[in-house]
């Protein structure tokens, strides 16, 4: 077996990651527009390496979801390359002034946007995050650690490969991205114990991916385990409204996190009935509590495990509440304060749900399916975030900055 | 032994935290200014305690600077109270917009600020701690659990019974600010695992106590373990200004996070002379290297351990570097990244020392001892990070707040 020290590797990165914070936006958006094009005329062997994956991954019995979450196809490779060059095109954070004051003595503070440093990155089978998330640590001034799933591993050496050349062809250094050389598990925790030496983790894949980071790092981590989104049908809401953002909010696609895992219905609402059939007509599996269930004979029961459960399938919980008040109650015990979502007409019923439902994101009258850092007009994000520090909801380049103190002065002591 | 179990608090932190974040400001200044108000009129109660104390702090042999840390009289009771008041005063960042943006589809973000939840404190013999905090907690809409040493037992149960029977009497929850019933080591241990029950751990006190928290703690944390500031003196920088900056950067108050401990001056400085008199007059021991030494023979000798040392003393190590890039060098090598100072007339080599020095407060023309939230202008801070994710530098109020997104819609779906 390999020895692995991630030590150098850490060097490197807080050096590179000097270079990029003092770099202008320019520099750095050709360094990634050259990773784009050396991307595509890498195609050819970025296929041949993930052919490799894509046998090894058949005769391992991967499920087709898993089999298509690793197939490349060029169609694939140059979305993975607009994706680069989008990234490239988003405004820089870096050097923004956040705010500024001026003391009575003369002092002129200034807050301004810099780069966190090295940013870890801990990904399973999707080989595009290579690309991906390398792009915006890149673009906001970082150095980039990559560790990769091992059914990925040729894909993802291929695609850094590609990326890195590009990079380094338009003078950028070489070592603003990194991919751990080794799939071994060992490495994922040195990155979760390299405080100081790694600044942040960002754990991209499945829940148990996540757990584990969040259980075992000690270094900060951005990241969510669960999505389990509400949305309440207040006695307030239009009829159609209601129906067609609950149905988009749960069955647009069950698989992501911002999917509808649970709906709340006011029990004043006057017919539940249309929105409940709406959803049964559409495919949808409903479990609700004694309430729901006399709705329609065909709502199975809820156990108190479902109102805790993230589906990610065409399966719905639904209980009757009180109300706003009702809704914003169990919102509170069950929410993983990702999304949640109000439908009503009454702006003061809104505006209570709004400011007392406490996630990352709270949505009136919209599905909570637009929970994207690319519907949010943040061009791209490095993921979703539901703990309460630094950052909350889609992070994007603003979040995977932070900000330092100028302070000018004229000779001023404090005597 | 004394069973101590967190968990019940915790709940009741996050009960109260939740009343408190939905409180309009003048509730909670209106709470503040009544915990204040109950603080001075129990002074005789909160002075009896802390004579316990100190009597049992001088029996135990405790150090007299440790002594007069522990010691209240009126006037430090007044003080505190007045320090309530000064934070009840402070503008509410709760509920401020930071940014709004409309997407095509018609949809409106906002970004507004929120509190953090539960935020633990631990802390050490200054009893004042306990009624500072705490008003920062509260006034950012945060529930605060308090952990003191055992030292100020008496004086911290004292002063938190005063308070939360002021805030009581004025409507807020009286669990907003619990105190931690034992001193018993154990407690610690039970906060900096409460990963999800406490949001945040602010450890205010020695190193010892905040590299067991930074080492130890599963909680986010925000602290500073070490000053190790540096100030620079550039080849075109004012004789006069440099001399009084140097001298007040580092001799003003010896023993706080932001005095200057190492003085880098340019090979190229016409006069080093002066500004090494200065200071030597003044009383200040000086370590240099070797060419340092040549400047006056009363300079000792710096070992390698020098650069990274926090004296907290009137000593100074003395390094002669070569320009504004070994300045930055030398910064980058040894500094805790907590506050880092230019001294030049020349304002093109300060924006790049500006640019190029990675730390949280960075200076030109000013002394290091400016580092502090009251002279920033943020009225009280809970304590200066040096951390890279969330705050940076004095943290005071919006230190203390996160973020959500709300989105207002009108029916829209993804589709």
């Amino acid at each position: 077996m390999m020895e692995f020290d991630l030590a150098p590797m850490c060097v490197a990165a807080r050096a590179a990651a000097g270079q990029l914070a003092a770099m202008p936006t320019a520099r750095k958006a050709d360094g990634l527009r050259a990773a784009a094009d050396m991307v595509r005329n890498r195609a050819a062997a970025i296929l041949e390496a993930n052919a490799q994956d894509m046998a090894r991954a058949e005769q391992g019995g991967l499920t087709d979801a898993l089999l298509d979450r690793l197939r490349l196809d060029t169609g694939r490779i140059d979305a993975m390359a607009q994706g680069i060059e989008a990234v490239a095109a988003l405004a820089d954070p870096v050097g923004q002034r956040i705010d500024r004051s001026e003391r009575p003595n003369g002092l002129v503070l200034d807050r301004v946007r810099v780069p966190i440093g090295v940013i870890g990155i801990i990904f399973e089978s999707r080989p595009n995050v290579t690309a991906d998330a390398a792009a915006l640590c890149v673009m906001a001034g970082n150095a980039a650690i990559l560790r990769g799933g091992s059914e990925a591993r040729a894909s993802n050496a291929a695609i850094h490969l590609a990326f890195v050349t590009g990079l380094e062809s338009a003078g950028l250094p070489r070592d603003a991205v990194q991919l751990v050389p080794t799939t071994d598990r060992a490495a994922v925790g040195a990155m979760l114990a390299a405080a100081g030496a790694i600044d942040l983790i960002v754990p991209r894949g499945g829940k148990s991916l996540v757990a584990r980071v969040q259980a075992d790092a000690r270094v900060p981590v951005l990241a969510h385990l669960d999505g389990i989104c509400h949305s309440y049908v207040d006695a307030a809401a239009d009829p159609a409204r209601a129906r067609a953002i609950v149905v988009d909010a749960k069955l647009r696609r069950t698989g992501i996190c911002g999917a509808t895992e649970t709906l709340l219905i006011d029990r004043a609402l006057p017919d539940p009935y249309t929105i409940v059939a709406a959803l049964l007509e559409a495919g949808c599996e409903l479990r609700g509590d004694a309430d729901a269930q006399a709705i329609d004979a065909r709502i199975g029961v809820a156990t108190a495990q479902d109102w805790d459960t993230e589906y990610l399938a065409p399966i719905l919980s639904v209980a009757m509440v009180d109300g706003v008040g009702g809704a914003i109650a169990h919102i509170a015990r069950h929410s993983s304060h990702h999304t949640d979502a109000i439908v009503t007409e009454d702006a003061a019923t809104a505006e209570r749900f709004l400011t007392d439902v406490d996630s990352a994101i709270v949505m009136w009258n919209a599905s909570t399916q637009f929970a994207d850092g690319g519907e949010f007009g943040l061009g791209a994000e490095i993921g979703i975030a539901t703990g309460r520090l630094h950052a909350r909801g889609p992070v994007a380049l603003e979040g995977l900055t932070t900000y330092k103190w100028l302070v000018r002065g004229t000779g001023q002591v404090r005597g």
